[in-house]
């Protein structure tokens, strides 16, 4: 498929045409001039879709989770969107992720477009790749839009920032390491989920969890809830879409969510910003004579990175008035 | 302790000096103004230690590892230092990673500097943090310098993309879902350690990451070898050290080892550039009536975050024609 305008693009978009969609997704992988016009004209559309992020450690079954709550919302009519962060290898090209084996099973369902992104090689363009690509979802028409990330590193926090209610994935019989990711994620979590909770430790994981709350420092507006669930076993997972629509509905209700709105705004325009000076800056580091030499200046030590960075900051802007997209 | 110049502060630090050095370190949290005209002056003084990344999984022991490198290093004679990344929440003062405690044997040794660093709330500011904080280090004159970072995510691969030589640590009896992490680490090991290699399934593990490296599209100059370690009885740990060895002897004999340098130095120039764009621009968002003006426009969808990233972009620079520190 082709695009005679960005217009055009847009308006097929909007009719939730999956191929225009998927057209736009590979410009936005190949950085194709004019993606981000279609962007644009999308965003106005934007803002419908409730938007969901799921995260969780290496093992904790939110693959599986996150494929019941496509069922479940499937069963309730909703159109779902699915953006899943791979930490894949430019060796593999990202395909030996068994995990999302789980999801399928709605490979044929037109009502469910699930995305996958790679986190490797990103050069800090994944939490832009993930908005654009949520906005885009968006837009579809999609009622449901899950963002899907592995860990819960800084990344994949950046990542859910995106997300209007985050679903952090616990599971029982965590060591010290953990308990220190825990208080990591306690920030960014609306709901936490104690999956496999059928197995020993369950009740120790909620006390844990229900102890590092009273840690915080003041009582939230939203006290986040612990939902025990049994994945593999569908257990538990309308207890959970409970809890996600009751925090939909604080959301909407809260003085504090247009705060919240506001707050993602201004991160993702930051986002942009930092994304493109750093590539025009990367570029021209290794691109040109002139990069290539202050680089091997300052590897020599004979110039330090911080006047450096002051230096290719002043040669690349000027070039560059519109850096972006 | 106070300086009365930038001169006597690097003079202090590059006698040695801990006391100077942590006030710098503090200083640099702070981002007080002047700590950048100190590292300015201890960089042509860097590049003499030897910078070791230790990454893995929480539970993998590598805090354990790290400790008992520590201890080997030290019976060599060689000052440490050490920048232990806390994955720690605001709430808790990151006093809760309980693993830190198997460093607290070289509390008392004046010959080993250890420093933490949380990553919460760095607003992009990780990685510009651990390149300041290991230019310290080295420029104290430490022999080497580890950085320790828990998982291994894009984060903790900018962050050892600091080091010379970086080791992950295994474990046996990993999941579909850590299989996945570990071709995403494939890159950035120079060594793999599989930890804990008394237990069942170590065999198993060593011939995953074998089986992993044979997907690589071409042989490395440099195949990373695979030790097994028991580091909670100290076994393995003169094999490791061997394996370092041998890296750093290959660093400085492969033709290789110059791009290198230069790909870590432009990677640290252009990521100094992003993280201080960043911080300026965030500024004008959130502290400017005209930012936070643009910031409800585009929360509200009647500007859309692509203009608003021009906007903000052209709006800021002009006015912060020294971006850095």
């Amino acid at each position: 498929m082709r695009f005679a305008s960005s217009q055009e693009a847009a308006d097929a978009i909007l009719a939730g045409n999956v191929r225009a969609a998927a057209r736009l997704m590979r410009m936005l992988d190949d950085r194709i001039d004019g993606a981000t016009d279609v962007l644009r004209l999308l965003y106005p559309h934007t803002g419908r879709a409730m938007v969901l992020g799921i995260t969780g450690n290496p093992g904790s079954g939110k693959s599986t989770l996150t494929a019941r709550l496509i069922g479940l919302y499937r069963k309730q009519g909703k159109r779902v969107g699915v953006l899943a962060i791979d930490p894949s290898s430019p060796f593999s090209g990202g395909a030996i992720l068994g995990d999302r084996i789980r999801m399928m099973e709605f490979a044929n369902d037109p009502q469910v477009f699930i995305r996958s992104l790679a986190t490797r090689g990103a050069l800090g363009g994944l939490s832009r790749s993930t908005n654009d690509i949520v906005h885009v979802l968006d837009a579809m028409g999609h009622d449901v839009v899950i963002i899907e990330t592995v860990g819960v590193g800084q990344d994949e926090i950046d990542i859910v920032r995106t997300a209007d209610t985050t679903v952090v994935v616990l599971v029982p019989g965590l060591g010290d390491d953990i308990q220190a990711i825990k208080a990591g994620i306690l920030e960014i979590a609306d709901i936490f989920v104690v999956n496999k909770s059928d197995l020993d430790g369950a009740d120790r994981a909620v006390g844990d969890l229900r102890g590092l709350q009273t840690l915080m420092s003041e009582m939230p507006d939203w006290l986040p809830p612990i939902v025990r669930t049994v994945a593999a076993r569908n257990e538990g997972v309308d207890a959970l879409a409970q809890a996600i629509a009751e925090h939909t509905q604080f959301l909407q209700t809260s003085p504090a969510s247009q705060a919240r709105a506001q707050n993602r705004a201004a991160f993702a325009i930051g986002g942009l910003v930092r994304e493109s000076v750093w590539r025009s800056v990367d570029t021209w580091l290794r691109r040109t004579d002139a990069g290539r030499e202050l680089v091997a200046e300052v590897t020599a030590r004979r110039v330090d990175p911080y006047l450096a960075a002051q230096t290719a900051l002043a040669q690349t802007l000027p070039n560059n008035p519109q850096l972006l997209p």
